[in-house]
């Protein structure tokens, strides 16, 4: 494999009770899987890990060290249930440390809104030593950058503005290109006509997902490559095997 | 720890590149971890892995030898990205088989609707052998049950009917009760007070959820434990003491 082919991939702590209690509803994941296509950098494992140091500790050593880069979401607030930056020092064996610009940011946001910078508050400039920020136009407190580490609040638009700001930045390989064929079938009518496509295309993923909807069963299939032409192959084959079989398609997905 | 304070724990692991890419939300986190607090089980950690048998088996072994039980959503249609039951199966070191309940299911529903049995259908009858049925009333395919491994559907509603079909059927605990108190602070205001309350409440949990609504800032503050007296011992402490430095609270959260 070239260097033009090699794969990158990412993996995802999500930090939080919260999401575990089934009391806060993830949106992180999606969020983070699209934006990273975009990037081309392949999401390859999400990790939902509670408020606990140690296991907070293990999956981010687990995903750092299988993955080209790591992101977590939440627990960089400033509240005792906060403690992201400190599991992710110790997984990484650096100290704590104020970083000072986020010091610097906090203090000119809380006088911005008329407010004290507490210890509370301060919290949220601590850093694993050597870490620098990632810009976060919501609210004052910064992401954390850390080599290929990435973290990242929990309150969803938060998250985004910081993802907004590693835009561009990080290196990735080739997008990974999709095209999607709706059809209003059970997806096991065509399981081999799917099947078939896939194999004459070696450089696709066919994903089958089904649905109902108006009473009616159905299936979306979405063909994945990181290559145009191959892609395009695919697709055509697929839509003209689906047609032959009597299955009218819609392009682009229901 | 007595026999009555067992604290029962399971892992979910959520199968399928549609959550990876993006392009579906998923849905079954909050669902499986809101029934499991029904049953007076802790959702301990949750993966999401993608449609790779060696990437299935390495989560489903992990989070089984973790937890009590082990529940994963996805991969168990007709299709060929629908593996789970193959790596289940390997995970376990068992064969796959065809179970001849799930295979009279499957007949019996598609001769209802006018359909064969084809043989990409008569994929969804094959279980890790050993294995009991989880009835599915919504498309007559079954989960699976082998042990205390659930395997049920990807597709949220029927997800919902597998769950509900498990309904009261496995051993837990105490269930975690929860209270909710709403202010309308920044949650940087008021941590000190929610680490002393904690501090005070060995047998509570506070999580802190801050939001942004209506262009106010606030923040939601659940108070988790088994024992009743505790909770409404710290929701009370927490209250006061929210009440006493000048915040005004919403008794079941804002």
């Amino acid at each position: 494999m070239s260097e033009g082919d090699k794969i990158w991939t990412a993996g995802l702590v999500v930090i939080g009770d919260e999401i575990l209690s089934g009391r806060t509803h993830d949106k992180n994941i999606a969020q983070v899987a699209s934006w990273l296509q975009v990037q081309g950098i392949r999401l390859a494992e999400v990790r939902v890990v509670p408020d606990v140091m140690e296991r907070i500790v293990e999956a981010v050593n687990a995903l750092r060290e299988a993955n080209d880069y790591l992101f977590t979401t939440g627990g960089i607030g400033p509240t005792h249930d906060d403690i992201t930056v400190d599991a992710v020092a110790r997984a990484l064996g650096v100290e704590v440390v104020v970083h000072p610009e986020a010091r610097a940011m906090l203090e000119r946001y809380y006088k911005s809104i008329d407010k004290e910078l507490t210890e509370a508050r301060l919290r949220m400039a601590r850093v694993p030593e050597g870490a620098d920020l990632i810009p976060n136009r919501m609210s004052g407190a910064p992401g954390i950058k850390f080599g290929n580490i990435h973290l990242m609040a929990g309150v969803p638009h938060i998250t985004a503005g910081m993802l907004d700001a590693l835009t561009g930045t990080l290196e990735g390989g080739a997008p990974l290109l999709s095209e999607t064929i709706g059809c209003w079938t059970p997806e096991s009518e065509v399981a081999d006509i799917l099947r078939q496509a896939e194999k004459d295309h070696l450089h696709c993923q066919i994903g089958s997902y089904p649905f109902f909807r108006e009473g009616r069963v159905g299936a979306n299939f979405v063909i994945r490559s990181t290559d145009r032409e191959d892609l395009d192959a695919c697709v055509a084959a697929l839509s003209s095997a689906l047609e032959s079989a009597g299955f009218a398609t819609t392009s682009g997905g229901i």
